[in-house]
Order: C-alpha cells, then structure tokens, then sequence
C-alpha cells in the first residue's frame, strides 16, 4: 500500500505511473526475426519455430473430444454458469450490433454507411496456468454475432498435448470446432500471413504475453498486414470510493484486480482519509486469509469527489468502479475508461465473467481513444454512394470547382463527365 | 494499359499486386530518433528538427487573415460549393453518429455501451503542391460532430510562412481558429506526446508522406501513445464494368485515380473484352488531352461478374465503381471495399468532395478489416455495468464458479461479497 496526496503535485505523476514497457530491443529483433521466418517460409518454419521454443510442432485439435472430458469433470454447477455467461454474452452483442444507415445529403443523392462482418478472425487464447475459457469466450460470441465467417483459434501447446476441458467446453458453446496448438510470435505471424492450413485473417484478436504483444504491433504495422484488436498492457483497476462504500466489498474488488498479475495496476481514490485507512486495513486482512503475496495497490488522497474525476479521467483505467452514493450521477462525467461499474453492487468480477460486456478492453491509457473488444472489432464500415443522374448532374460543376482548386483537373472531368449523362 | 486473364492463374498475384513499402530501414531508424528526440526534448527538439529538415520553427497561424486572403481570391463559386461540400459531410456524419445502447441482459442488470468524444484529437494535413483543403474538411467535421473539445491541426509549413488561402478558408467553415506549420514525422512526434504549446493529442489522423506513415505506426505502437487513423499508402480504385458501362465515363474515373500519384493503383475489371478495348482506348485519349503522363492502369478480364465481384472483393480496394447495369443488385455481394460508388452516374469526385462520406479510406487491403474516417473515429465506447442488490446476489454464484474454474480465488471473493450485501 502506497498513500499519495493529490495535493502534493509533484507526487501526482508518481501516483498515476504505469510500469515502463518490458519490451526490450533483443525481444522486438527476436520478435522480428521469426515473424519474418514464418511470413518467407510458410509452415516448415512455422513448424521449425514452434519446436525450437515451445518444444511441438502445430497441431490442429478437434474441440468435440476435449469438450466430452468437460462435461464429465467439470461440476454441473459450473457448465451452466458458463451457459449463462454466453447467453449474457450473446445477447449483449446482439443487441449492440452496428445498424446500416443510409443518409439523403441532397436530392436524389443516398450516401450510406454500411456494417459487413470480417471474412475471417483470428483468435489469441493465452496458456499460462490458468485456462482462459472465458476470453474465449469474450472473443469468439462478438465474433460470431458479428457473423465471422471463419474463426482461427490458436493457444499455446500443453505439454500433454490436449486442449484443456474448460477452454473445449467453452470453445464448443461459442460454436468452434478446432483449436490450433500454436502460441508466441510464431502463431501471430502465421495468423498474419497464413502458414500450412492455417490462413492468413483479417484481424487478430487477443490478449498474449510479450512476445505475442510485440508479434501483433509489428504485423499490423506491416503494409498489406491485418489488423489487431487492442494494445494489451497489465490490468488496472481504479476504485472512486466515497463515505457510502463498504470497505470489505473495495478492498474484495482491489484484491481480485492484484491477483491477475504482478504488474496490475490497482488505484484507490478517495476524498475520505478514513476509507483509505479502511479500505487499506480490509486489504490486509483479506490478503492476509487469500495466503498469496499480491501486488500493492496505491491509495491517492483527493479534495472531493469532483476532483476524483477528473483524476480517473486523466488515468482513463481499464475498469472504473465507482463505489460512491447516487453513483449514476457521476456517469455523464466519466469520460475515459474502458468499462464502468456504477454503485457498490456492480462488480468487476460480473463482468469479467457474465454480465454481457466484453472483458478484453483497452489498459495503458488507451481507453482515451478506444473502447474495448466488441462487435465493432469483428466488422467493418462501407460508405456507398447512390444518386439520380439528376443529381449527378447538378453536383458535377461544384465537384470540378473543388477538384480545380486541388489543382486536380481529371477529378474536375471525371465530375463533368456526369453533367453530360 | 496492362491486360491480365484472370483465367491465367499464374497472373493473379501480378494482376493485384501493391506496391512494395517504401520504408527501408533507414527511413524508420532516421524517423525513430526524430520521434525519440521530440519525445524526450520537447519544444527546443522539435524547433531544432524542424528547422534541420524543412527550414522553419513551428508556429501557431491564426486562421482568420488568411481566410480573409481566400475570400478575396477564390471564385464565389468555389466557395460557395465549399460550403455545400461541408453541409454535406456535416450532415451524413451527424445522422451516422454511433447511438448509446441499454441491454438488460439479466433481470435488475443493465449493461450499456456508450459513446463519447476524444478529448483531443490531432489532425495532419499534408503540404505538397496541392493544397488539399478537402482532407481538413474530411477529418475536421466529422470531429467537430463526434463532440472533440479541440482540433491540433497541422501542416507542413510554406516557405512564405503563409497558410494556403483554401486552406484557410476550409478551416475557418470547420470551426479551426489556428493551424500550426509544422511536419513531418517531427509534427507527428509532438502531437503524441506534446511539444511547448502543441498538446498531447488522443488520435493523429490524416494522410502524409512515408516519413509520416512510419512516424504514426512508431507512436501508435509504444505504451502510452495515442491512436491513429489508417494505414494510408498509395490512393486505390477499382472499376467493375459490364457491356452497359459508358467506356469515357469509366475512363475518365480510371484517370481521375491516376493523377494522384505514380504509385497511384488504377484497376478496371470486365467480362467484356470490348468493354476493355473501348476503354483504354478512351483513357489514351483522355489521357492526351490533359497532356500529362499518367500511372498506367490495369484490365483485368474475367469470366463474369461474380468472378468480377469475387475479384473486388480478394482486392478490398479503397474505392470500387460498380459500372454495371442493375448495380445496387450486387452491393449485397461486396463484402471489402472502404467506398462503393453504384452505377455509371456515381463518380468517385463526388465522394472525394461533397457526397458527405469522408474520403479518407482504407488502403493496402485494409478495407478487409477496417473502414473509413468517421465519426466513431474521433469517439470511443464505455461499458457500464448497473445492478440491483437483488440481481447483484444471484450473479454471485454463478460468476465465482467460473473465476474458481480460471484459478481466479480473488475474484470469486468479490463477487460473494455481493451475495451478503
């Protein structure tokens, strides 16, 4: 536990720090090198670098066999609270789904913006200790309402070679059928340019340790490369806490976010000195009954709740939760954060896991300039242009003055061309 | 002219070949310490680098005087189809406005997604010889519509340290007061991380040479950088064509696309090899008359018009002219392209200047995956979470069985802890 001042400003860039980056040059040149083995040499490189570092070759596993396993260890319980949260899932997404609009500018002339799904997404299931069944999950339902044609779902091997059950379980209730073993740099340039069976996609979806970070920004930064979803940082959590909070239910929520990781990033901002000292003290003792050692979270002492604000609005966390009285009235001056968990009865870990609402959602600050994992990722907008020749008739001598004064005369012709017709 | 068979499968890749990148590794190692050292020395780096590499500190202009200048030297005329231009894209960006989105998705749970403007975004307009008043406009009103606070606008500055009167005059009709002559990757680096008085933006957006290409790919991939718009490469058009296709309408937009630039990438695609013949022999006509010399295009014949389609759609060309009778019939089957302009009296012009849509599009095949500027590209969603105590209880059990399935023991603590409350 780290107590800052809001007042103290020369402690403010201390108190709102995020940890510095761990890619190093020696990774991004590693990174580099094996995107472009796979890129120039296709599977038998794919094949060769998945050896060298995760000691397998890609294999291609059917989800149905793993799955059954599932269905007989995993508690009934469980299956369907997984059921319920691909419900929730769904029908979140359905009913965020983009609509095709089409606008009338002028007489005659229809300009239209149109949502069409992507033909092909792939997907980044990270290994690790944990089996990640749920960002799966919060990555193959958008896909899937999007109306993704084909999905290409990759994790990294396991050393038995299966497919964890709940990660089959969940990859059947989302509707896919395979999963590629293949993690690292190694599957996101064989996403990215495609390599054996496995084909190139349009966009790469999922969160990854370094490499994998390092492997996406560097495909999409290559021209004719497909896009990413979002940079993928720690995880942060900033709690706005007021007098009305329960102290236990912030520090539960402060302690589920330090669990993740030891880099996440784990803020308290109060006005009341008392419900840091609470809000501290319950940490301890609940950190203390968890028997792990956590990331500490750091506390930032603040003059009111307006200024707790505008503090989360500079910070533009991940998950905001504001556990403070008549919460609904601060909404309407968030301005940047991924996710919002209004009043002292939303919890993150609802939305982690079922609430609806994607959990891959910007970290690091990007929630200034982007939302999280949605529809929206798994789609593309097409602007379509319709009109009379009436129309175009009338628009073609304004169109040649603007061209003329680009100094661009075939774009005035192209533009007359259309008064004569 | 280059005629390719699509039937000869050993063309297909030189038939819809891109340019390679011009970014060598030179041009990025050079772009990267300009960008470090803005980053790291601030307003005195950035005067320094821009004096080395184009002669001029930066300055802030004032709009005003030299819109004042683009009064009095632009036809009445032109101006007047300014103003008609930006009612235009003023109006399909406002009735294209993303929508707030309540999903109840459990009883007493309601999960929302939000939308809310940029705090700042960074708008590039290139210098060059032309002065391309429509691409302020094409980024400008659609981030006044999505509600951006404030626009950094810049530009590459003029040796007579004046700003262009369309320029000027542009800005002024979208609401910008001040523009600053600055560019390069130099202008790139202080928009993402602020120089004296230039800001710190949220999003660079706008098109700019490969110094500027690479300088936004290298901000937008460091932790803490902001976003940007598109991978912008070389201009792109498609033209599909059947025997109704009037052969020097179809030309005049070929060269419309070609005098943009001699990388410029100008596609016709037939089932008609008549339609082929009659125009190119219309583009060297045309092309004759304007007395320049042009990027050549391609032809492309093909079996028919599904094949055509599918060829557009393998493309995902920035604009696609469907010159085809019955057109809107086969908009259904375009799944990749950033505009589509639908029928013979539709002219890519039109979309460049006044349809409404913006023109800043998807290049490089990225249309597979991403549209065009918009105004969701100057806002970002929030999720909200809201909840009953009573809806917040029933979630409890559910949602720790699935963080217990992840390993997650935190998580699931704070999720019981609402089943008490």
């Amino acid at each position: 536990m780290k107590r800052f001042d809001w007042s103290d400003r020369g402690s403010r860039a201390a108190a709102l720090a995020r940890p510095q980056a761990r890619e190093n040059d020696a990774l991004l040149a590693d990174v580099r090198n094996i995107v472009e083995e796979v890129r120039t040499g296709g599977w038998a490189a794919l094949v060769e670098q998945s050896r060298r570092i995760d000691g397998f070759a890609p294999r291609r596993l059917p989800v149905a066999p793993f799955a059954r396993v599932g269905r007989e260890m995993i508690p009934a319980a469980t299956q369907a609270a997984m059921q319920f949260a691909a419900q929730n899932i769904e029908s979140f997404h359905r009913q965020t789904l983009p609509k095709d609009v089409q606008v009338l500018t002028y007489p005659g002339l229809a300009v239209s913006k149109l949502w069409r799904p992507l033909d092909r997404a792939g997907l980044y299931v990270p290994g690790g200790r944990a089996p990640l069944f749920s960002t799966l999950m919060m990555l193959a339902i958008p896909a899937k309402v999007a109306g993704v044609q084909e999905l290409v779902v990759v994790t990294p091997p396991r050393p038995d070679c299966t497919l964890h059950p709940a990660i089959a379980l969940a990859a059947e209730l989302c509707g896919v059928e395979a999963i590629w073993t293949v993690g690292g740099a190694q599957a996101i340039a064989a996403l990215a340019f495609g390599a054996g069976d496995i084909p190139a996609v349009d966009r790469i979806c999922g969160p990854g340790n370094s490499w994998v970070a390092a492997a996406k920004a560097q495909v999409a930064a290559m021209r004719g490369g497909p896009g990413i979803d979002l940079p993928a940082g720690p995880s942060e959590l900033l709690v706005l806490a007021d007098r009305s909070a329960d102290p236990a239910t912030v520090a539960a929520d402060l302690l589920s976010q330090a669990e993740h990781d030891p880099d996440a990033q784990v803020l308290l901002v109060s006005p009341c000195s008392e419900v840091l000292d609470a809000v501290e003290a319950a940490f301890a003792i609940q950190s203390g009954r968890l028997g792990t050692t956590l990331a500490p979270f750091r506390s930032i002492a603040c003059a009111d709740i307006e200024e707790a604000v505008a503090i989360a609005n500079t910070y533009a966390p991940e998950h905001l939760c504001l556990a403070v009285s008549d919460a609904p009235t601060l909404l309407p001056s968030i301005r940047n954060a991924g996710a919002v968990f209004v009043g002292g009865s939303a919890a993150e870990s609802f939305g982690d896991y079922l609430a609806g609402s994607s959990h891959v959602l910007p970290t690091d600050g990007a929630a200034r300039f982007t939302g999280g994992v949605s529809t929206l990722t798994f789609m593309k907008s097409m602007t379509v242009q319709q009109l009379s020749s009436q129309a175009a008739a009338s628009l073609a001598a304004p169109a040649a003055a603007l061209a003329r004064l680009e100094g661009l005369e075939a774009h005035a012709l192209a533009a007359q061309a259309r008064a004569a017709s």
